[in-house]
């Protein structure tokens, strides 16, 4: 068989086995199959669709297309999470130290910023000294010391997907459960965790934008760990605001350290999500039997300063200067020339936010890269005052944009303002959390 | 808006634009597009489809991608046939000078063989000294010396078909009406005729495998003629068994001239289709008022000897040896090293043929090219015995093989018998004509 009978197989809605699965990635990522053939298949695959089966052998044969880590010497269920991208999401700086703090083991490795979301390696640069490129035998020493660590992506960990994912980028083939489904697991087995908590976010500032769509990609996933023997829990939450109220790298992780201070509210968007992933982590992790036993752990590992501590061990680990991890420290990473809140240009309810364009102001002001090479700005970004269904009256502030540059200034703010839809009267709420599948 | 945008239109079920069509091919074919984008949209083109106004524009855009030829200056309504490819269908070497004689003007041009499905030129070049690479001023002389001639495409026409052609060969994306027709009547309108008729074949020997699908890229193409302001009409003929009895180059030249000859029945497959062809061209040169009159002039060009006359003063014109063109002379051009009857392995009633796999056979005996570098032999091929819906006996001659290299002999051998049917009580037949389409 030839690449072109693979295409039109999946062209007439047929299904590739799991040798042509094999041999297509093998031969793409040789090169043997060139670009042209391969977005081919790709928009077949976006439109014609892959069963579970397929997505899974798909996964199988992306992991095996470069290195795998081996975390087994390591004690205990080694546990990851993954957010499939949002704005103002920086649940892996609070709920992987509080994992730890309560006896789990999270050895994880996280991506950059892509588009209009922001990445946890990107956070993790703000703090000076970090250095997020650690060898595998490093990487694996820091967890046994500290119980956690979060570095970049290293060696030739699943070559296909990179490979993949830059022709998907440019092919219009990027929004497919199944595709999208098995670049996330793949990167997740080959980073060789025992467990994988999933955290699928739906909304405005998503990748996917409706709940079925998300709901599916969930389901698929939790499936595939099945057949491919993980144990994988993901969770469909919402992303029609900033999860947080920090947009930004420094900005995000003091938010981050402020919530392991114990100065955020339960109730608050970011706590929540943080307990839910925190507590299937733990349960994924055979440290706690219930969801309430999990959520007494985490908020004790907050009360008693054991979250912080965790992390501020892994920074000093990577390098970091640790002692910048309290509020008024990290106030000092998020200096910037000039603090300018965003008057509301009329009163009523906060009825919406695109948080797709409150990502891309913050991108503008130099908090995000529109290209690759992009330097980003650690201390800028954005802070909200105000959440959907909030009251805001006119001259209020809709937000604090953090500036050091004034470049895209007007851009930003007018961005905010389409971003932000202000009614007479407050609108329904959609939910925090859509759906729990495992 | 960039090519992705495009990409992404389709994909979502949006309409392109004039502009945004016209902007894709120009891009393609000057490089600036590359093929790894162009295959994906033409994936989402197969399997998300284009309106008539759309493939209309898809059409016009690749026209203008090269040169265009004027015939203006030649008299009357210049016609021009095409057929959607098959075996054993040489109806344009019968219909071209029929309709030359009767007075219409034919200024056509004509493909090569693909894949099972033979071609005119390659036809044409089985009669010795005959050359299809004319100028284009050459081409017009003969027009208005003989009224009648057929070369090879010339100089630089749609170079955006031949572009995507080879990417659409190689990335699943031949079946698709709307690029077909495209594909189809960019040439035809850059080969300059006032009046197309078009002959849609479906069948197992066509690369359209239903009535539906055949039927659907016949009313497409006279839609698109009607927005492009030529006359088109287009009928839906049968290819469920080749066409004609020969398969192979001068084997179906010489069918051609034994039919000009006045050798070939009334109710014959390939005489009627010519008849409907033929019909249809002096209906739209506005030679004949009704059917039957069109019927009677045609058989009147072929007693008279008129219509063969016509086609060997073009075999003439371009350098051939005319004086062949005779049911004699004809012969010494299919003379060969072996002719070998395929007896039948049992007695019955043929009840279906696999045209396609007749097509094949012929081919490796040396009758078509499996790649473009292959050299063709004209002599050989395959003359059918029966056709569908005939009675057999066990050792009766299907067909015979018309053999110089007997090193792929095994192999048509086993493919004709895997491509007639022979069953013990007969089978409904297929009709020969399924539309006209006008």
């Amino acid at each position: 068989m030839r690449m072109v009978d693979y295409i039109e197989k999946k062209v007439n809605h047929e299904e590739l086995s799991h040798d042509e699965i094999q041999a297509i990635v093998d031969g793409f990522v040789s090169g043997e199959i060139p670009d042209y053939q391969m977005s081919a298949l790709l928009m077949a695959i976006v439109l014609n669709d892959m069963n579970e089966r397929e997505a899974a052998d798909l996964t199988l044969s992306m992991m095996r297309s470069g290195d795998t880590v081996d975390l087994s010497d390591l004690p205990g269920v080694k546990v990851d999470k993954h957010s499939s991208g949002g704005v103002g999401d920086t649940t892996t700086l609070v709920v992987a130290p509080l994992v730890a703090a309560c006896g789990g083991t999270v050895a994880k490795m996280s991506g950059r910023g892509l588009a209009f979301s922001g990445g946890t390696i990107d956070k993790l640069e703000s703090i000076p000294g970090v250095n997020i490129a650690q060898p595998i035998e490093r990487f694996k020493e820091i967890v046994r010391k500290t119980g956690v660590c979060v570095i970049g992506q290293t060696g030739n960990l699943v070559p296909a997907d990179k490979k993949m994912y830059a022709l998907r980028d440019v092919t219009g083939t990027v929004q497919s459960v199944p595709l999208i489904a098995a670049s996330i697991m793949s990167k997740k087995l080959a980073a060789g965790a025992d467990a994988i908590v999933l955290d699928v976010k739906v909304g405005s500032g998503a990748f996917m934008k409706t709940v079925d769509e998300a709901k599916r990609l969930a389901n698929l996933m939790v499936k595939m760990g099945k057949l491919l023997k993980r144990e994988v829990v993901a969770v469909v939450t919402d992303m029609n605001q900033p999860l947080g109220l920090s947009v930004g790298n420094a900005l995000e992780f003091r938010e981050a350290v402020q919530l392991l201070s114990g100065q955020v509210p339960e109730g608050d968007a970011l706590y929540e999500v943080c307990m839910l992933l925190g507590t299937q982590m733990l349960l994924l992790s055979k440290l706690a039997k219930s969801d309430e036993e999990a959520r007494s752990m985490l908020k004790q590992a907050i009360v008693s300063g054991e979250g912080l501590k965790k992390l501020r061990a892994m920074i000093h680990e990577l390098g970091g200067d640790e002692t910048l991890l309290t509020p008024k420290g990290m106030d000092t990473l998020c200096a910037v020339k000039k603090m300018i809140p965003l008057p509301a240009k009329e009163s009523g309810y906060v009825v919406g936010m695109q948080a797709e364009l409150i990502g891309r102001a913050a991108q503008v002001l130099g908090a995000g890269r529109a290209t690759k090479e992009d330097i980003i700005d650690p201390a800028v970004g954005l802070v909200m005052h105000k959440r959907v269904g909030d009251k805001i009256e006119q001259g209020e502030a809709i937000c604090t944009l953090y500036v050091n540059d004034e470049t895209n200034l007007n851009d930003a703010m007018e961005t905010m303002y389409a971003a932000v839809h202000i009614s007479g009267k407050p609108d329904e709420l959609t939910p925090m959390v859509y759906a729990v599948v495992r």
